[in-house]
């Protein structure tokens, strides 16, 4: 988000758990300290015009404290305490106003065909903006990968995903980023002639990896809207800057230094835009993203493809 | 520069004057010293990898110590030198080697048409990435203005004006960004078959004004690819995103407060880039810029003039 930031001009501050985290290592005088600890969070929150909040493990109780003292915490904790309780008041919520929601009750019997994810952003005045839904594709052994528009996706489908997900803001009273997982599914009733629908699979009200494509392939990424949102400043254009941008996880590998492959990968694909977090380099956990955005699909999803898994030692060196 | 180090998971450290420089209120730990004093540069140097210079203020003499003492400066003081007596060593070696210098000798009798910015950049081992030929409208009382690719220019010219540039940072050594401020001439003996040729006006061998629309319109910003080319990376596409891209500078104004305005143009334009430096806010100084990308010149051209004009308050509010 510090970039966007930057752009901007608003000045952000982080309150992180060690100089070790990504945010720490990049934001200007972080402060250090537990964020599930009451009184570190009412310290920091002193600090600021307004509170957002990207880690889970933040405590519900503690922001609702600060907020009856003044302090502007947005998302609203009444908000994050739907994902904080995802499994009993966020299905219980979305239910009463209507929405599907996977479980155990609504999953029965229904053909699951790929997870897709709505990502739209709300400010406190209610305005909202929708970025086109995208596709996440799971490949065991390596990255997973975002495709952003989802591919073939029918246009009712999209238009039902996204207003899904801008309800379940206005709804639940979200202002910043709202990221809205779902599966394309198939009812066996009606499998026959074709008919699919959305499902809501999970929550999250903060920039999520299924927007990290946005950071190249929008007119105004994710982290830029969250800050815009939560600011209450007009939200940006949220359309994509090309036809297609897939983005793919890089995983960290046996080489601690990703150097060697860094300098290929740049060799190889000019085009590639590579992001690493800072991380300390471990086997298995997503140490940053490759982004390629373009006019052919098949072109962008090798390049994306291919720039992940060099970087990650899928690929032989 | 830094939020392209951020994604390219680069360190970066600086050297500001003061905490009120915008650089040094954006990046992490600023080194506060003055930049003249060679003892500052030489304990400043031993911070990093690679040294490169954004202030013509910086020794070249200084910098020559520093490189005779190992450590890694680029552009390099020789190249640097060029630029830092422009008048005089960097006109004759550009005449050595066959380019027109716009001066008293070249600039008699020829009429100047308009100015043409060629920006390339370089890496050690003499990869080169050219942008497309930019034009710079100053337009007296409010910011100027940077079109890019230059309306309307002759192709051939514009390959000959990137030629000279991509020449220029060869022949002169040059490490990172450059840009070429160019006129585009006509001879009055040739004024009437119309055929133009482009005289060089001036260096600059880092990240240029010229090329702040890279930022938003292209694949690689100079930002992004002064760090590669200084830090032996291969060099990024510096294609750009969509067909125009316009830069307005932002100009300081009598309200010393731009929250009202920058309210007003986010509302009005969600496409708009703004970018504020976060300086303090003194009439006539430049204190941002805002880019506009799209399909139709005039469209963008006249959006990226209201937000500019509105934020600095040559439209009145």
């Amino acid at each position: 988000m510090y970039p966007a930031a930057v752009a901007l001009g608003i000045r952000l501050r982080v309150l992180a758990g060690s100089t070790a985290e990504s945010a720490a290592r990049v934001v200007p005088e972080p402060v250090l300290g537990d964020c599930r600890d009451a009184a570190v969070l009412a310290a920091f929150a002193q600090l600021s015009d307004v509170l957002t909040v990207a880690d889970a493990q933040v405590s519900v109780a503690a922001l609702e404290k600060l907020e009856a003292d003044g302090v502007v915490v947005r998302p609203s904790p009444a908000a994050l305490a739907y994902v904080q309780d995802p499994s009993v008041a966020m299905r219980r919520r979305l239910t009463e106003f209507g929405e599907e929601v996977a479980g155990h009750e609504a999953g029965q019997g229904v053909a699951r065909r790929r997870e897709l994810a709505a990502l739209v952003a709300r400010s406190p005045s209610g305005q909202g903006a929708a970025w086109p839904v995208a596709e996440r594709v799971r490949v065991a052994g390596t990255g997973d990968e975002v495709i952003a528009p989802a591919p073939g996706l029918d246009p009712a489908l999209a238009a039902r995903a996204t207003e899904v997900a801008l309800r379940i803001a206005g709804e639940l009273g979200v202002v910043g980023v709202l990221a809205v997982e779902l599966s394309e599914v198939v009812d066996p009733s009606t499998e026959l002639d074709g008919t699919a629908s959305v499902v809501v699979d999970d929550l999250a009200m903060r920039p999520h990896d299924a927007g990290r494509w946005t950071v190249d392939g929008a007119v105004t990424s994710q982290f830029e809207q969250h800050l815009r949102a939560v600011l209450d400043l007009p939200l940006g254009d949220p359309r994509p800057r090309a036809p297609w941008s897939v983005t793919v996880d890089v995983l960290g590998c046996d080489y601690p230094d990703l150097y060697r492959s860094y300098l290929h990968v740049m060799a190889h694909d000019p085009g590639v835009k590579v992001h690493l977090y800072g991380k300390d380099v471990s086997p298995g956990t997503v140490v940053g993203h490759v982004t390629v955005c373009g006019e052919d699909l098949d072109d962008v999803r090798a390049r994306a493809r291919h720039a992940a898994d060099f970087i990650a030692g899928v690929i032989d060196k």
